[in-house]
């Protein structure tokens, strides 16, 4: 497997700047390019030497690149590939880490003049701040890393994906895009807008009452408040463009949150006692799956 | 503030042996009497030298006490203090470990001989593995303790178990009873309700994709099957003893979610934005009050 040369990374926040991070750790000589339209984080790129050169702006600068990886929200990667598209030759591999997928090919695959040579891809990893100066080099250590490739995508544009995140210590997966996106709605989605959603309950109460839940918030409040502090465009547009999964799993969770309302109600204990003895279960697959573990981002 | 001799801890789970680490710990000389029905505990208890003394049964051994500490789960403590009742003297203080106050106080003032000796209290502190090797010294270090008092509490207990629990480097504060419930509800009921919901939904899925949920479970399901790992029993009960709080503060969650919901549905991306930018808030919020670090049992 040939080296990377040239790597451009398109959105240089948590995500892009760990991919940097990671990157350069894993073999210096890689040349990183950091493209944002924010000034202030391509100016942190250089200062930090996680990029060799920084851009504003599409140009020809992109035909020299062996890879581009996508990196802004999900909401703007169609409009990122359409203003990439121009400067692409057909050897250059185009792969993004949206956490949204059939939406993201949609927008996509249909501008590029090369749709063989884009490879979706998604790292199932993160961290409650966002920005490039909270992005670390661990991000992706032992994290999945899932690729949903279409029906024409080059296989060897695929390993070269493949190899690019192995050097940066993610394990490889492969899904249907439709699939991962069900998969994402109830793995993470849902979380994030049940966190969101609870979190936000208490930015409507009086302020005395608010106070008091901030200051007695390790009974579990805490641990949504760490959810609920997520980036809210990158959630936004996730939401949006995973509006069906996210709705569907939605009203399964709402069934359920209705039962276990109604079996309160009519102080059914033994019906709520079993139903939190099968989530102990899940839970103790999650630990003996290796997952439970914190992620490098929560040791730090 | 005289020493503690003689304090016998009733229930001799993770928070009850936790306390016992903790009292041992600041002052080897307190004798500690574990009492508790399982035997495993108990001897538990005697092996690792949590406890000077252990029984299954209440006896007059009890008037020997300073303090009695009732650990068992919020539905079994009117039964506790009716059982120990017969033995208690008018210098002894009984205080509890409840989650919930004004059911406990409705239920356990009624049966003691000297109401005025009850201190009703909560340790805002968990782990999400129960039963005594579970516990540890430092679960309370920093910690909030909730001293709820009815009009009856005699001052001078009071200070006793506000002493104790110094001991045990908690943190006081002096709520309403109903007030506790209704701050708990949202900090801790809730967010335990619906992490119990949204994990099990993942157990009416199919073989597959639970295996799925599992393996990709870093997205923001793992903190909640951390959370819905907690003890069956013990929330079954906080559920139904806080009914009222907990059906409410439910209630506006419901409304507020529906209220996310919708805003999906119809594509509105500046409401979500707007609503993910104040939870952001919220969490500062948080991270300022110095309750967003890891509790102590989380860095084990």
């Amino acid at each position: 497997m040939a080296k990377f040369n040239d790597v451009v990374i398109v959105g240089f926040g948590l995500i892009g700047s760990s991919l940097a991070r990671a990157l350069k750790k894993a073999d210096p000589e890689i040349e990183i390019t950091a493209v944002d339209k924010n000034h202030d984080y391509l100016n942190y790129a250089m200062d930090n030497n996680l990029a060799d050169a920084a851009y504003d702006y599409f140009d020809s600068y992109l035909a020299a690149a062996d890879i581009i990886v996508i990196c802004t929200p999900v909401g703007q990667m169609g409009a990122t590939a359409e203003a990439i598209a121009p400067f692409v030759t057909s050897k250059t591999i185009i792969t993004d880490v949206g956490s949204v997928k059939q939406s993201v090919i949609d927008a996509v695959e249909k501008v590029l003049p090369y749709s063989e040579m884009f490879v979706p891809a998604h790292p199932i990893a993160g961290a409650e701040k966002s920005g490039p100066s909270a992005g670390f080099d661990s991000l992706f250590v032992n994290r999945w890393l899932i690729i949903t490739p279409i029906d024409e995508t080059d296989l060897q544009a695929v390993e070269r994906v493949t190899a690019l995140w192995e050097l940066c210590g993610a394990n490889i997966d492969f899904m249907e895009p439709r699939h991962h996106d069900l998969v994402l709605a109830i793995t993470s989605h849902l979380p994030h807008l049940i966190a969101y959603s609870i979190v936000g309950t208490a930015t409507n109460m009086a302020e005395d009452l608010q106070r008091e839940v901030i200051k007695y918030s390790a009974g579990g409040f805490r641990d949504f408040t760490r959810i609920a502090g997520s980036d809210p465009v990158m959630w936004r547009d996730i939401f949006i463009e995973n509006k069906e999964s996210v709705l569907d799993v939605l009203q399964r969770f709402n069934e359920d949150l209705s039962e276990l309302q109604k079996a309160i109600r009519q102080d059914k204990g033994e019906f709520l006692q079993s139903q939190f003895t099968k989530t102990r279960e899940i839970r103790n697959a999650v630990v003996d799956s290796g997952q439970a573990g914190r992620a490098p981002y929560e040791e730090k």
